[in-house]
């Protein structure tokens, strides 16, 4: 199995050390295991001139799984559109077919008083969020600022999404549902826009082939309400590539430890890209204080995804368990009464886990 | 002045009674008032078989200010689109031009304990959200259904917005700041989409019209993200009309009391529609136990913003603090310890305190 590392920029390349710790130990106990690295995002077009340059294009073809740091930092802001670190990451994502976006919101125990909601709310949230990742208005055209008739400049976008599109991450979400707890909520906007009720349509249809899962429909406007008054209502839900990716985040954030939570972009046959949910935090990075363990956690999903190892990825999840329950914690989740330790002390102490 | 009343469905009617009791004290206490009532959404769709018939549309036309309880029903989902309640809602906002969309979202102390975060978190809570409400995807051409090239059918749907809609909506945004904390947070998707490259650019650009107000950026998932982290971050914020429709519920719920909740959609000469921030839940309708608080408050904003009467509206304002601090509560922000009224007694309560 061919393993592509990409640790990106910011704190991406001192996280991904800690993942590679436990990669290696997995690759001694007899994982078959390839690992080869390369740029990403800013750290590629410091290198190459590119946020995803040919020689990172051609690993991340040939690779079964690829694991992100992360991408982005300030020094990048200034650059042409194309050239930006952003664009790499949207480029891997629609070069490899990556339409599947899982994104677990998972509050741990150890961690419930992170969290700005009050604990009854929140305690043992498990959240499963299924996101289109390469079609929506994120990749349809037109797009750009033009000149209008009236003379006026203005800006454009197409939000788009055909049949195929939407079932194949239909079946993703559907499927995801059987395993967990039945139920899945396709979030839309129907009453405005034609896109998604669209969308709508052909969930309910898609329904009939998963006759055991319970299937709902949420407006986004009310889905963005419902995760802050009751989020535990919630098991999968599925919705578009920019609906998702602001309703991800704010269910990412009602755990309050946004370092702890992994994700998984995947393609018809699941490989998949794997990267924590949190940015590159460019004003901690190099501090070793950065918190590896989403990032450890990605790997866990790979194993689960990817390499189809239940039992290795329970053993990635266990080992970090354990650590959280031996008090040690990076500074992003530190509360009095627990130990403070470094970003590469907390990846030696999952690996002492393992 | 005229004010026309549209009491629309559900609890529509119930609690604009409430506040037409407020305006009728108001009148008999001299203000200048003519109040007109018509049908608007479904109520209106059941009588002349449209959700803005002319009946309706000629008289909001004429009037100074308006006054929405809310629309939709259940009763009304199988209809053609261009039949349902909420199609009366966007067809009124962009027949008079009602651009600007103001979402205020304050914690009101006697009711911290209603909402889902921390105390400490959300306690003092008052946000302004300015929300663009006649543009943006919700009316950009083309848009529909179609059968594409590969032969498959496709939803889509078109983001647009003309640098002077950006603009008029900026001038609503930077002033309000300006009566306010001085700070404006301005939230786009500029990484991803041109659309709101755009808004970022132009909104920069004015910032130097406004010295005295603080001018920031966010992006979209960031900003769904922090109100759930540090909400009181905010003072004003601005955005476009889907990113302002999800971000403005997050933020209302976010005080646990959207029955308290008023808004306002105004033109460029401050004529407005006014109506509370929830919607019309059938659930509960014709029951009498509807909090009519935020449709009371909204005729406080049409006092501020129509009637530029500033002490009638703290009259009111006043008014509702005073029946929260005597402990009345309707059931959707009762807890132990307070007195739990119908819709119209609270209503009567307000009408005594004024
Ligand atoms: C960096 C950005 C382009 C990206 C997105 O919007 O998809 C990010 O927010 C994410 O969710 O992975
Ligand atoms: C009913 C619906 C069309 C409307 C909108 O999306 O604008 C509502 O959600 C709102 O925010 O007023």
């Amino acid at each position: 199995m061919k393993v592509l590392i990409l640790p990106g920029d910011g704190i991406g390349p001192e996280i991904v050390a800690q993942a590679k710790k436990v990669l290696t130990v997995l690759k001694n106990d007899g994982l078959d295991l390839e690992l080869q690295e390369a740029p990403l995002g800013g750290a590629a077009y410091d290198q190459y001139g590119s946020p995803y340059p040919e020689f990172t294009q051609k690993l991340a073809r040939e690779a079964d799984a690829i694991l992100l740091g992360a991408v982005g930092g300030p020094q990048y802001d200034t650059l042409d559109r194309p050239l930006r670190p952003e664009r790499g990451l949207l480029a891997i994502r629609k070069d490899l077919n990556l339409f599947a976006n899982l994104r677990p919101a998972i509050l741990y125990p150890e961690l419930a008083n992170a969290s700005t909601l009050k604990p009854e709310v929140v305690s043992g949230l498990d959240i499963l969020i299924v996101r289109e990742l390469t079609g929506d208005i994120y990749f349809g055209q037109p797009r750009g600022i033009r000149v209008n008739e009236a003379g006026e400049r203005e800006g454009f976008n197409t939000m788009l999404y055909a049949e195929s599109e939407i079932r194949r991450i239909g079946h993703v979400a559907f499927q995801a549902a059987q395993k967990r707890g039945k139920k899945l909520c396709s979030v839309d906007k129907a009453n405005v826009l034609e896109t998604t009720e669209f969308w709508k349509e052909i969930m309910t249809d898609m329904a009939k082939e998963y006759p055991d899962v319970e299937l709902s429909h949420m407006l986004v406007d009310n889905a963005a309400m419902q995760l802050v008054k009751a989020p535990k209502q919630f098991d999968v839900i599925v919705t578009g590539n920019i609906f998702g990716d602001i309703l991800s985040d704010e269910a990412s954030m009602l755990t309050g430890s946004i370092g702890m939570l992994p994700s998984a972009s995947l393609d018809a046959n699941n490989k998949g890209l794997y990267e924590p949910s949190h940015g590159s935090a460019p004003d901690i990075a190099g501090k070793d204080i950065a918190n590896p363990l989403a990032t450890i956690l990605s790997v866990a999903m790979m194993l689960r995804y990817t390499f189809n190892n239940e039992a290795a990825a329970l053993r990635v999840e266990n080992a970090v368990k354990k650590v959280l329950a031996q008090g040690l914690r990076t500074g992003d989740i530190f509360e009095a009464g627990t130990t403070r330790v470094s970003c590469s002390a907390m990846g030696d102490a999952v690996v002492a886990a393992l």
